[in-house]
């Protein structure tokens, strides 16, 4: 089973190097009927385009979605959903120099280890630029969890010790590190710059949550959507953690802390207290608010001297120049919304079989 | 899709409720001409086994395994290995006064809304019972891995506060904990003591290790090596949290901090001077070795009065008496061993399709 | 992939040798809330066991299934359903001797050279015992079906040169044949008979057919209803070919015979006037009867010597005593119906994720 | 599960419309290492294109085939690759007056019931045009197949009452009906040009051969190698049959008959003395030919009128004008090819997998 598809029955496949003819996907298992048009898409493409800001890579590239099948009339038709999007700011030259080189943090030896060959060309397959056909698949996704009331929300709530301490939702879009709280925004940027001029790099924490869920989506067992959800998160390049809902904090409380008491809401459905759990328990959602957060680690591109070796192992140093972004946090939260609606979609359509018949 | 099974070419599926005639599990695409005996399958059961210790819920089943199939004159023949374990010791009383009643923490609600119905006794499918499948079927994939060199070891890293400050291997298996830290074991017993005097329970964090792990295996993009670890950890009832390497710490290094420099080892093979990458860069491993951490929620299971709901909503109070573990972090021990061995297993076996021929 | 699981959404495994402690299955995918008691599986079983007749082999078991999990109070939960049958008559005595040989039309030689090594007892996995496993998976894909009125019924249909010439359903189950046309029933009674005497065996053709099918069943493409009839048929160990409608009947029709022109039912639906396409146009049901043939052929398990080779190729001679089908087609009736079963199915639960919203 | 995914290690998705913008396919798991241009694809692709002779349909299309990834430097990476044919000949207007209606033998009517919707331009989805993706797939399948000695070669076996006599295989691609025998491929193309004439249209049976295939591929119970075959067979478009070695005839033979007698081959190794299996037993591959038969139905669209309903089953006339084949015989030989080449590929590289170690 090659490892370039994700989910069962809404399932997205992704192809493309950084530095070939393009990158794109097939999203096999959308249902008939969803309304649909690039431009829904194009707007989740340019979220995560790079060239944005002085804290992300330089690179330039338009990043146009064509949809190349499975929509008709303006309207899914259950068939595949073809995206591409061709490339056309390719440098590859940065990488002639290294490209036997093997870069600390990056996949080049493990790559070759693997497979005895590699497309250096930018990274290759390994390249942030394999995300398109992520971002691609979830704007399908996130419309068609729109259908049911679904929304999902991502911002940088860490870099380094810098924490958002207030999550204003309005402010996301509206700073160049998507951070919802503005003031710490300001000092995350600042800190950025100075690691840029620095030739280093940061990592930080991304928070998804989705709203709106239904309740009743995740399989018990091995397909828990906690664990979908883990890993989702765990194949977007550079996470190192995933949390949901109380995450790690959980070593600290009892269970008397820690459970969340059920209530009947105001509209009478049934609901918890507090969040602790993170809107899923037993891997099923409960309808509360789905809380993920993923740990980034730093780009391991940097342009100061690192020691290394080569394929045949002799020590050498290495210095990666090349358009890099200093963090990732930014770009990574529509990736992870992606991924995140990805997850839930698939399990919204899985959760149309486990009853023989609905009320 | 159903999300009973978990892996592409080592593949297990586990069933069974806690109050039913058994629990057990099908290994299938286990390579044939593996010598194996039930003695080895029942060693890790007991392992994970209740009735343990005083930490532990004091359920008493001797678990014991029978293979059914896949055997034959002491090695596996490529066929199916079915595995069963008869349930002795159930008690479905303890459940019947609660059985419309949601318990806090318990996928009560959540099955419910999902399947219309559950089997209430003993927790049914949701069962930590269930996870007796998954340590027969990892047992299995620890005798493929040692084959090749590949060792895990897992042991409990942090229960609240109190964290090993030493891993000495040998201290694991003598302390009920199963911590490697014999001073801290000490701390954490009387912990887990008060928590249960409490009517309350604890939660903490496990630590698994693999070594010996060919540099190579994992898929590149969905199927990398640590999402299929996420996704193996985070179906592990009461997981919340899970870590490669250096785990969040990635938030507060810096890139010159996290990189982990290329070397060439004394016998000639290439690997890192550190190790904050866990073992797995791009999604494949490098043959250092692999750390994983999981965060584990205090068992929702507690004696004392909380409030919850009933089926229809009403307000109701609830206080969960049975035989439950204040803390589930030295069984979960055993279990998150096998998931990883599981995994690891799979891309073993998947890394042999990756090249049209190998040196 | 391993490859002892059928259907994607309604999904069987099955394991178990012929003369190890029992085979077995899990359904894992059957929706919740479906009434099912072990009875309704059993009464299956009993279609397909041996011993019944002098058609058919002699070996003697009741094929006693249980219900392992899965199923609560009188209904399916979701969880997966496992069933176990214990071997009780098993006779290795007889393969002893040659165990060394290869038997002609049998999978011996083709296992070792895939494994290695086989369990050679009774044909091992490679024995029509795997098939119980199907048989009880299937009649819970009937119950399933059933729910939306798809009623299956399956017949020998040919023999040799003997072919029903009326299709008469109440006679199925009043001859030892399972055949429609009582008159050509005698007569297929009476030719088995001389093959037994004459130390040899008979190939033939068996019919299925599933009424009351929705229309809009299969995936177009790959997974087309008719591929997944194709696959389910030819995993049945002895057949050698399949046709849906038609057949190979098409290769001598023009389109303007073959085609089958739409109408407007008396009810208003929308049909065809004739069923050459077997009910699927398309890859997908059109409402009109799925109609499926495959040809088996003679039991390889002959008493008369055969030339063949043992495992290091030296030539030799071998008869196959044991207790075999002089024709496996009676048997092979509730197979293939349990195997038609299955595909209908899962993709009854498939089709629930092909639209947005269903009018 | 959705269903433009064929295989499981070796994996084949299509996408793409008749009338949209263009067709294509991505293939996953080609193990890296595998040299490949875009001539050798192109190679295949024109022997399944249109326009080629008056036995097919006039349609002019180049089917120029583009790499978008998984290749650099005239090698596989194991990254997918990704294939894009551009349509360039697509006359809607022949359907826009038949959109609402429901062409005989067509999918028209059970792709409305099962979405609801369609895309009416050209056969939409239903094409044949989705086959260039299975062929360009089927290329790359081939080129690893020969790696270890596997040929495979199809052609026209049979149309209404005339069978090739002979099977030349120098014949094959020297008439326009890719039949084996000279004499009966001129007989045969002037019953398809009476048929033409006639408007009407005729069908037929191709017969696919591999030579050189190991033993040992395939997977016992439902992956059995016939199961992917028929699969595979009967996903293609118009496939009402599909036999395997001596196929239907197996009803009209003895076990004493039928059985293949194993021998030992001057070079040590050991085969069969006949085969009438095809070169499979128990679901395994066993060194001989593997031989695989598909009927073929008579093209659906023909130009003389047809009585029909319209979607909302009024009844009406068709006459189903356009570019159409008046037999799909000679193109479904390179397509047939295609499906087997990737059956054999998925299991060559699964086969990898059966054992702990090899000698």
């Amino acid at each position: 089973m090659p490892g370039n598809s994700f989910g069962h029955t809404f399932r997205l496949t992704t192809w493309g190097e950084s530095h070939g003819p393009g990158v794109g996907c097939t999203v096999d298992g959308c249902p008939a009927g969803l309304a649909l048009d690039e431009a829904q898409i194009q707007h989740e493409l340019d979220r995560r385009r790079v060239g944005q800001s002085k804290v992300s890579s330089q690179r330039q590239e338009p990043d146009r979605v064509q949809i190349m099948s499975g929509v008709f009339e303006g309207q899914t038709t259950g068939a595949p959903i073809s995206m591409l999007v061709l490339n056309s700011d390719a440098k590859s030259s940065h990488y002639t120099a290294i490209k036997d080189l093997y870069r600390p943090g990056h996949a080049d030896y493990s790559w070759d280890a693997k497979y005895g060959l590699r497309d250096w060309r930018g990274g290759g397959r390994s390249s942030a630029r394999e995300t398109i056909g992520r971002v691609a698949g979830g704007a399908i996704a996130k419309l068609l969890l729109a259908q049911v009331g679904v929304r999902i929300v991502g911002y940088t709530l860490q870099l380094g010790d810098l924490r958002a301490t207030q999550i204003d939702e309005a402010e996301i879009e509206r700073n160049i590190m998507r951070c919802p709280d503005p003031v710490v925004a300001e000092a995350m940027i600042a800190r950025v710059d100075q690691a840029r001029r620095d030739l280093d790099s940061l990592g930080g924490v991304v928070e998804i949550r989705a709203r709106g869920v239904p309740p009743g989506l995740g399989e018990p067992v091995f397909d828990k959507l906690q664990a979908d959800i883990g890993k989702a998160m765990f194949s977007i390049p550079a996470i190192k953690g995933v949390e949901i809902g109380e995450g790690f904090g959980v070593a600290n409380l009892r269970g008397s802390q820690n459970n969340d008491p059920f209530i009947r809401r105001e509209d009478g459905t049934i609901g918890t207290l507090s969040n602790h759990h993170g809107g899923i328990l037993g891997g099923i959602s409960t309808g509360e608010e789905i809380i993920v957060r993923l740990a980034a680690k730093p780009t391991p591109s940097i342009a100061q001297a690192q020691p290394t070796v080569d394929r045949e192992g002799n020590p050498t140093s290495i210095e990666v120049h090349g358009r890099h972004d200093p963090t990732v946090l930014p770009r990574l939260v529509p990736v992870a919304e992606a991924m995140l609606a990805l997850v839930l979609a698939d399990h919204l359509l899985r959760q149309r079989a486990a009853r023989v018949s609905y009320p």
